[in-house]
């Protein structure tokens, strides 16, 4: 009999209590024992939940029972879901979790002090929600290097660009109706900003490249100033905009930005909609391979928490990786980065060659309403910045493109 | 030091010995020990190349080196395959293959004598080329009952149906001209009567719910009868038509077929063009989730099987699965399967409307050119064949619905 706890018992821990007890037989039979949720810590009461006689109010009771071995940590926020973490691992607990603020800012020492302990710390649950990623990134490309990952990694802003795209809408609108729909929170920033991505990103390029980055100091653009006129060159051009955090390695060093991206219909994760994910993963040996479903929802991401628990509760566990903490020389630089651009100008048509002189040829280039649209030739982000300054007319958008 | 064979130095063995070898370093560095490539059996000689000298021509060198504990066997065919990996198995060594013949042949035989030996038989790129599916079956979706598995699993017909599509051009001349282009083989049956996709879907269907159904008896149809007429009345419903195998439980007894399905715009499977392959799982707990990438090629299914040797040298080993061969008692009558289908009928404008009064209301009704077509309700087999049969006009063209 294996003895686990659940911290949290929001909307991730109340699934991952579900996910556990419905499919108990199930779980049971494939890692070859029984096991009980022994406790779930919460700062609430929940009298009329069947798990009401599991919930404590102490951490303690939890750190000092020697009987469990396996917790799951879905608190949110940094703290102190870090603090009971480390504090579990460090007494031969291992740990698994949903919380990608935790992963992110605070993994590199995390898996050391797991390591140290001989127990894991596991997070399938902190990206794409329920679709398997990191696991797939621990296993099912051993035999390659990871080159590139670029995906939705947030649901909600996906929904929004979704929207905006289909219905020409604005984005406060589409916000608004989000939120009255429950697919926005009522404090969006973290979303819309981009910083959710930000963080999922970080993860994916320490599980690609061994390096950890600060989440708050990569680059971040979130979706709040997309138009729907940008939405509308973009789909003029066959492309549409989508929140994509990007990783890849330049000269060695580590890429990883969150940025909107027009990603043109041949590419998989076009038809990546609504609050759906897609991780699109690049390795060397097997190409192109994407990874779409349920990127949050309860029984979705409690399924990955609860895979997470079973691989441990197994005893066959892979470790997820040894990270080190990204130094300066380990991240590339920013201006460096080279991608093609969607750009739009305000230019009269008559001196529209102007442009072609200062960008060279393009193979898509139109212009309409006094607007004229095209993709650039793969550039850095500095010589991008240089040539749009020396254009002689307005910009009036600029999005990257995902090649 | 562990030291491996490889049965087979065609197109995946010669691809499975290049990856061991370009990303030697790194995979000794994750599974913590170093390997060699001790033998590789073929009948051919390869004078040229590097791999020459550990060219062996007889298997009993392999089966009879006590060294030898891990095993790809890449031959293809059933005979001597299979009998090659009941030795080997036999003799304690784990074995990993990328032949579907032989693991939807003698799957549940293999896996049972590898259970009784204490080794592994995995096959991870028996289905989808490089796309991880199996791996994630064994392990991501561990908290899940799966409910059901839908996926484009043979790239050669995949890219045959994109270009009816798009070019409106016939099965002959595309296929001719897929020969051409090395998309398809000189004997392109297996892959375009679908007993190609009929393998895979009966190894999907035995991993997700543990009974193995014999691949010669399924149900399975071809694309050889489509017409560009039947893509254009899909297309015209918002349908693309893709080649789908497809397995479920009905009344807790397994479907699992391969036939043309019609697939909605909003399907993720819809996007899948070309040479690729999607695979779509849905599970209790999770929902959908679709893995996507090269469903076959030299490096991307030597990925696949080298993190199939990378996972039984690393010492953690998740079984693959226990099955049992299926009696008919686990198999649902075919007659009994329920879907709805894409129906045209040719027929005067004016008695259009005794469509309606056999297949009752639709959501999707057209005619041009004397045809009509629409969606029918869901409903099964045999009702489907009875209603057409009393329609009173004759068909021209039917797609199951792929919901």
């Amino acid at each position: 009999m294996i003895s686990t706890a659940l911290l949290g018992f929001g909307i991730v821990g109340s699934g991952t209590a579900e996910v556990l007890t419905r499919n108990q037989a199930l779980i049971e039979s494939r890692i070859g024992d029984s096991f009980r949720i022994r406790y779930i810590l919460d700062l609430r009461e929940f009298p009329d939940s069947p798990f009401a006689p599991l919930i404590v109010h102490d951490f303690n009771t939890i750190l000092n029972d020697p009987e469990i071995s396996v917790v799951a940590e879905m608190m949110g926020g940094s703290h102190p879901a870090y603090d009971f973490t480390k504090a579990l691992l460090m007494a031969g607990k291992s740990v698994v979790t949903s919380n990608k603020e935790v992963v992110a800012n605070f993994g590199t020492e995390l898996l050391q002090i797991a390591r140290e302990n001989g127990v894991h710390y596991l997070f399938e649950a902190s990206v794409g929600g329920g679709i398997p990623i990191i696991s797939p990134l621990r296993k099912d490309f051993s035999s390659n290097r990871i080159t590139a990952i670029s995906g939705i990694l947030n649901g909600t802003t996906n929904y929004i660009l979704t929207r905006m795209k289909n219905e020409g809408a604005a984005f406060d609108d589409v916000l608004r109706d989000a939120q009255r729909l429950g697919y926005a929170e009522r404090n969006p920033a973290a979303d819309v900003e981009g910083l959710d991505a930000a963080r999922k990103t970080v993860i994916l390029a320490a599980m690609a490249f061994g390096k950890r980055l600060d989440p708050n100091a990569i680059h971040c653009e979130g979706i709040t100033n997309i138009t729907p006129e940008d939405c509308a060159y973009a789909e003029s051009a066959g492309y549409a905009i989508k929140l994509i955090g990007h990783t890849s390695l330049m000269d060695g060093r580590v890429v990883a930005m969150v940025s909107p991206r027009a990603v043109r219909a041949d590419n998989p994760i076009y038809g990546v909609n609504d609050v759906f994910n897609g991780i699109l993963v690049e390795a060397d040996m097997v190409g192109k391979v994407m990874f779409y479903g349920p990127g949050a929802g309860k029984l979705p991401t409690a399924s990955a928490v609860a895979a997470d628990m079973i691989e441990i509760m197994s005893g066959r566990t892979v470790d997820a990786a040894e990270w080190t903490d990204a130094g300066t020389d380990d991240i590339a630089d920013f201006d460096g980065y080279v991608c093609r651009s969607l750009l739009t100008f305000d230019v009269p048509k008559e001196q529209a060659a102007g442009l072609r002189a200062v960008f060279g040829a393009s193979d898509y280039f139109t212009g309409r309403n006094g607007k004229h649209t095209f993709v650039t030739k793969p550039m850095s982000e500095a010589e991008t910045l240089a040539r749009i300054a020396s254009a002689g007319f307005p910009l009036v958008s600029r999005i990257r493109v995902l090649d």
